[in-house]
């Protein structure tokens, strides 16, 4: 009996290679808009909620909501309601460059068993303060440190992981510039 | 008999204040390192968890934890366990932004009576895809709009949203470009 070893990551790989041929066709299908709701609740703690997106040509519509509450921790006073806002950051760049390793081990044939990561962001709070206007309010940098197990070489491991940053649209939000318009009573 | 109106905004400005000038004279305090463990759990739905940080000298420990899913969304093919990271992104901006609204309305004395905001970020999928290499991979750029009622002027509630921005570490983490670097199996 021979046996064929059955990749499987989870990710539908076909699809989205057939999502890729059909947006080349369509360039204007792949044109998307990414939303989110906010609304204040108390002191530092808000919550927001994610569902809708335009893309394919049409609001898409997820038939739920995700909520997700941020706030301050305890030591600022606050009620620690969610994780601060820098914190959410950090969980977008994990969800992101973790989401890419396994959609890019999937493509290559290569089966993950974990994948773990463990994210670190000094910042100097002299500037959300306003101690010291040299200081910047956001990270010094951000540290990804992951622990993968998977049916591959170190040196196919670190080629995912370089690929899923290649394609990672929350690590080029984060290392590249993007202009933000704040409006108001508009 | 005399009324005295009383702001709340749920913002203890007293103890922000004090922080200010207690990490003013003790800079070593005010380094602060933001954390979040990651793992991987089936295709692109990742667990992201949330409780330690180091700052005021030492480890705090929250003595709970936040739990935070990311994935994709149906339409690519995926199960929509959570926001996607991107998302996630905008929900720690409007997070950073209102959070920041409520601490200066205090500061100034404006009484907030309803702080929402919807933010919208552009993005063409040809970027993430790999279908056209001049195409970024992450936002255009982000709209932020907010409808805020507040016991002040159009004038006085522009300005505490522009002050916000300018103290705000999630908008500055987005504008301005910031180094990550990912190591594996180290």
């Amino acid at each position: 009996m021979s046996e064929v070893q059955v990749i499987n990551n989870g990710v539908n790989v076909e699809a989205l290679l057939g999502a890729r041929e059909a947006l080349t066709e369509a360039p204007a299908a792949a044109q998307f808009v990414w939303r989110a709701e906010s609304e204040w609740q108390n002191g530092t703690h808000t919550r927001s909620t994610i569902n809708q997106f335009f893309g394919l040509g049409e609001m898409q519509d997820r038939g739920k909501q995700f909520e997700i509450d941020t706030d301050h921790p305890e030591v600022f006073a606050a009620e620690d309601k969610g994780a601060t806002p820098v914190e959410m950051v950090l969980v977008g760049l994990a969800g992101c460059l973790t989401g890419g390793i396994a959609s890019v081990a999937q493509n290559r044939g290569i089966q993950l068993h974990s994948v773990k990561a463990t994210l670190e962001a000094p910042m100097d709070l002299a500037g959300i303060l306003g101690i010291d206007p040299e200081v910047r309010n956001g990270f010094k940098a951000i540290t990804v440190r992951y622990q993968i197990d998977a049916d591959a070489t170190e040196e196919e491991i670190a080629a995912l992981v370089a690929q899923s940053q290649k394609r990672s649209a929350v690590f080029d939000i984060i290392t590249n510039p993007t202009n933000v318009n704040v409006e108001v009573n508009k």
